[in-house]
């Protein structure tokens, strides 16, 4: 029985990381999203297991200290993490499963489950990635150059992942993204029933 | 700077792999298809350096002496072989390759280039294999049995192969070698220039 892939997906504020992965959930149903479980109050609009789990403070240090967790964070004095069970579960099954983390995160998963595909999603140029920060021409200055200089802070991590993938058309990224999803399904590994059925008659 | 990829691509009889090669270079215009050396006589329609290069015995018992194929095999009292040179050159300035040739030609070029990535085209079952092996019916069982055989025993090593294709529907069996391709061009060793595009002005 083969095991499914985990692939990781990260990408800084600008690179279109969240659209690239709805678009690829859209289009491959047989990947699973993995839901991170996170402390902060739920927000108008959110839905308990849609995208996230919301637990306690007390449930999620018990995740810690339980070691349940493949990777955590804490951000603005909220944990986030990934619970180990559901992702190992769906790879136990042969399902192929999809991470979004930062790169923080992505290193934890990687020393973790070293056979883990991890995916970069970069904007196609820095004027192209300084224009989506600035936005709507609302923010000050200051505030666009924090989030320029996180944004490349991140983007020097780039060279850790094993794929990169350049977000300038949004099809062009979602389908460039789905080859490499599918071609893990290609490998010898995962095509023993192919093998059996063609040869086991003999 | 990147260099590009050696795809190696086998099958046996009746899978279909000539096809989906013919499809797979029409729809990717950046690989390129290594053109194999042989000894035996230009048939009617053949054109010199399209699929072959027609070389003398001679001259090609000098490419052996002068280690100068990736791999070579002698076929009903012909020579069969890759050309280095070519391949390497192609390699070099970062395009990818692609080869079509038998099982034992695959284990030479491992040998070689360990690099060297390998996609076996298989039939769907062994029913739609002896469906296809037994033609329009003209030929006698024995003849149909011995090619049955033969592409049994290159299925057999199917396994040593990095990437197997199911051929049911061509065109499905053609997104999927291009899917291994393309998902090669997007490792971050391929991406250098991307990195520095988006980084490097800082």
């Amino acid at each position: 029985m083969y095991k499914g892939k985990l692939f990781i997906l990260s990408g800084p504020s600008g690179s279109g990381k969240d659209t690239v992965l709805a678009r690829v959930l859209q289009a491959d149903e047989n990947i699973t999203l993995s839901i991170s479980s996170i402390t902060r109050q739920m927000r108008v609009g959110e839905v308990e297991g849609e995208k996230y789990h919301f637990i306690s403070r007390e449930e999620f240090e018990l995740l810690i200290k339980e070691d349940a967790l493949l990777e955590y964070n804490v951000f603005v004095g909220n944990y986030y993490g990934t619970p180990k069970k559901a992702v190992m579960n769906a790879l136990e099954n042969g399902k192929d499963v999809i991470l979004e983390i930062d790169v923080n995160g992505a290193d934890q998963i990687r020393k973790k489950l070293p056979e883990a595909v991890s995916i970069f999603i970069m904007p196609p140029s820095y004027e192209e990635l300084k224009r989506r920060l600035t936005g709507r021409g609302t923010d000050s200055e200051e505030v666009i150059e924090s989030r320029l200089k996180s944004a490349l802070g991140e983007m020097e991590r780039a060279k850790d992942y094993n794929y990169i993938v350049k977000n300038d058309v949004l099809e062009k990224a979602v389908e460039d993204v789905l080859h490499i999803i599918l071609s893990y399904r290609l490998k010898t590994e995962r095509q023993q029933n192919l093998i059996n059925e063609v040869l086991g008659k003999c």
